[in-house]
């Protein structure tokens, strides 16, 4: 990580962690102090470049950047140049071209924020490219399971649900082996991805029998265009199978935790009480993204400080 | 109002009257200086969470946070997790663990800045909820009736239009009558509420026969969605028994003035040379929100600010 | 330019210098430091108002604004009240009544510029009205030029593509007149406007014969709603007749340039390979148009600070 945020894989032992430990001081910083507002990256701009619309991720980076006194300018690709037939390279080139010392980037295709690489000198962080990857999220994830249990290393995290489209499935999985955690994977044999024996986790269909043995259990969201596209049977059958409701979190150990990336639709892939108990991680979830997205843009920008000047 | 502003009725004398007072301090420190920006919310963060498009009130509440060095997140709820299926309860959790000092909400049902009040610690301020309250635009429709006559107490003050669905009326009935105004509403019977002789007000169907006691008088926007909706026979119609003419202008008391919220349709609720005389006030409602806004975000946001350090 | 900049045709030779002077200051001053933003327009409001989208224009301007530290409002007018039917006349007074410093207005009606104008006190900059003007894209354009060759007097410029429509032809027109260049218009007949004769322009349909006396050569967009209206036979014939491809590109001289204003087609008016070249200027347009621009908001604003005291 000396200039982009691409995937979570790219990430060593050293460098997650110093990103884990960045965003704890980012995290107390804001808390002791009366101005939550550092002064680290003023005169700095940061764009988010949204291709895909993601409210939460957006102002989740803007509130991060705008914290660190950076200049947040908002590129939505929706009614943009994108629309009139420009490509992903000519919007990369003049967002270059207009200093952008960052670009947050999401967008529909895997390997999008890679290529953009090409055309920008600032740093490039993937806010999630189709089903590829969405390493802000895995860190995130990573930080407040950290922040429960004090360590990753030797636990066991089970990810339910869409596997197969999920860019948070893939980060996580990456993260969560590298700070040596053990992962699961529980999803129908639909919504697994070929070629899933080769990642770093173990696969099982049976959520039950999962249950007791996890640390940390991460419900992923079902996307209702899913559902007609026949990857499972019905909505009702997919939460009586792989949903998470009270009876389900009894099963859990004691002191285990839930997550969810959000947003979330109760009752379908977790209930309401499951969300709402103190098992429930997923607010949690919401204010760490901001520390790591600060500490990740710090640990970007101010390093490029030197070189600009 | 000691967290939250979300009804005009909840403000007692001494309240409307702090934030009016305090509205004019704002206004004199804004013109006599030559950098229009006061420190007084630095690190603070205001989320704009419009769940209905307003331009005009967001873009004043924007513009009344920068003034006192706020940053604003604008957060649309078109094309973000709420079109996903998220609830309004983990949008709220969403925003509050992201830290936002202020929520200011604009909803289409009524009680939803009431029910964000549930889930935020910070400050919830009403930007208008269903046809319930926007208790912002109230405060700032007596601001401006104050800057003219010096008072409210013993003034009378007609509204005139469409109060079935006007949260704009409702917050100013209750604040008016609050302040010792006298409120007349005038409207054909099918735009009047059920129950509207239990309000603080008088109702009449004959604008003509008001007009001639009116100091004030507050024209509400017709909505167009309405017109098809027979609640009146046609524009034509409307314009001709309910519409602010030239004519029906000179029957009004030579000190009187006239309000309308905005967005106006000239030649339906009020023809254009009422809306460019010298008894109009539109132009000052819009300067004057600002200034009722600064006050409001001051008065809820700087009293907290001991709390969170 | 006292006040507004409305059409290139209003600056003369010495407004004209000022500005590009003022950018080559904004642009060293960019450059040399760590923190890339003056305090110059620090307290002031500037207002993007765009009725068409047009994201690198509005992101151009919010990027200049920041860098001066001046606050930035973007009021798109989808979704405002302009669709509930609000005036244009009533949208500025709004603007005007909220303390704006500057408008940047975008607006699909030629002299919409203008005729804000008359409602708003504060600086009216026109990003683009229909089909009649852009000054700071021609600005920026002869800063381009001026940066690659030193000077603009005396040197031949093409503008190739739809002249009929485009407002980029006619600001660079006037403004290049001004300056002492020889402006040849390339187009196919249908696509030059009635009374181009009495335009500061000579006048070709034939790009090859016009290419080896080029110092710079401006290629338009190609509106692709254009193709289907019959203003020519189909897009191969287009870029056939009136694209740039290398071997065109190798009918310039040595030491000429190419010019676009973005958002660009690869392979309809100018092919990748001449775009990705060394005589291809466009990123250096844009990275232009960022000190363009400061220098047009600190010209225009900062002269007024002393007015507003």
């Amino acid at each position: 990580m000396t200039t982009h945020l691409l995937t979570a894989a790219d990430l060593d032992r050293e460098e997650a962690l110093l990103i884990l430990d960045t965003a704890q001081q980012m995290a107390e910083a804001m808390t002791g102090r009366e101005v939550r507002k550092l002064p680290t990256l003023r005169g700095r701009t940061v764009v988010n470049l949204f291709f895909e619309d993601s409210t939460r991720t957006r102002v989740s980076f803007e509130t991060a950047a705008k914290r660190l006194s950076a200049d947040v300018v908002n590129f939505s690709a929706k009614g943009s140049s994108v629309s009139k037939g420009e490509s992903l390279k000519d919007t990369a080139l003049t967002l270059q071209a207009m200093g952008a010392d960052a670009v947050v980037v999401r967008h529909q295709a895997c390997g999008a924020a890679h290529r953009l690489t090409q055309w920008i000198d600032g740093s490039v962080i993937n806010a999630g490219d189709g089903t590829h990857q969405h390493p802000t999220q895995a860190l995130l994830d990573a930080f407040t399971i950290r922040q429960h249990f004090g360590r990753i290393e030797g636990l066991r995290v089970g990810i339910v649900g869409d596997i197969l489209h999920s860019r948070v499935a893939r980060s996580n999985v990456d993260l969560l082996h590298e700070l040596g955690a053990e992962v699961v994977l529980v999803a129908p044999p639909t919504l697994l991805p070929v070629g899933v024996d080769s990642w770093s986790a173990r696969v099982s269909y049976d959520l039950d029998a999962v249950l007791p043995e996890c640390d940390a259990l991460m419900m992923l969201r079902v996307q209702r265009e899913r559902m007609n596209a026949s990857y499972f049977p019905s909505v009702r059958e997919y939460a009586r199978r792989y949903g998470l409701d009270s009876m389900r979190m009894g099963a859990l150990p004691d002191e285990s935790i839930v997550l969810h990336p959000g947003p979330m639709i109760r009752g379908m892939e977790i209930a309401a009480e499951v969300a709402d108990s103190s098992k429930s991680m997923i607010v949690d979830q919401v204010a760490n993204g901001i520390y790591i997205r600060m500490a990740v843009l710090y640990l970007l920008l101010s390093s490029k400080k030197g070189e600009a000047a």
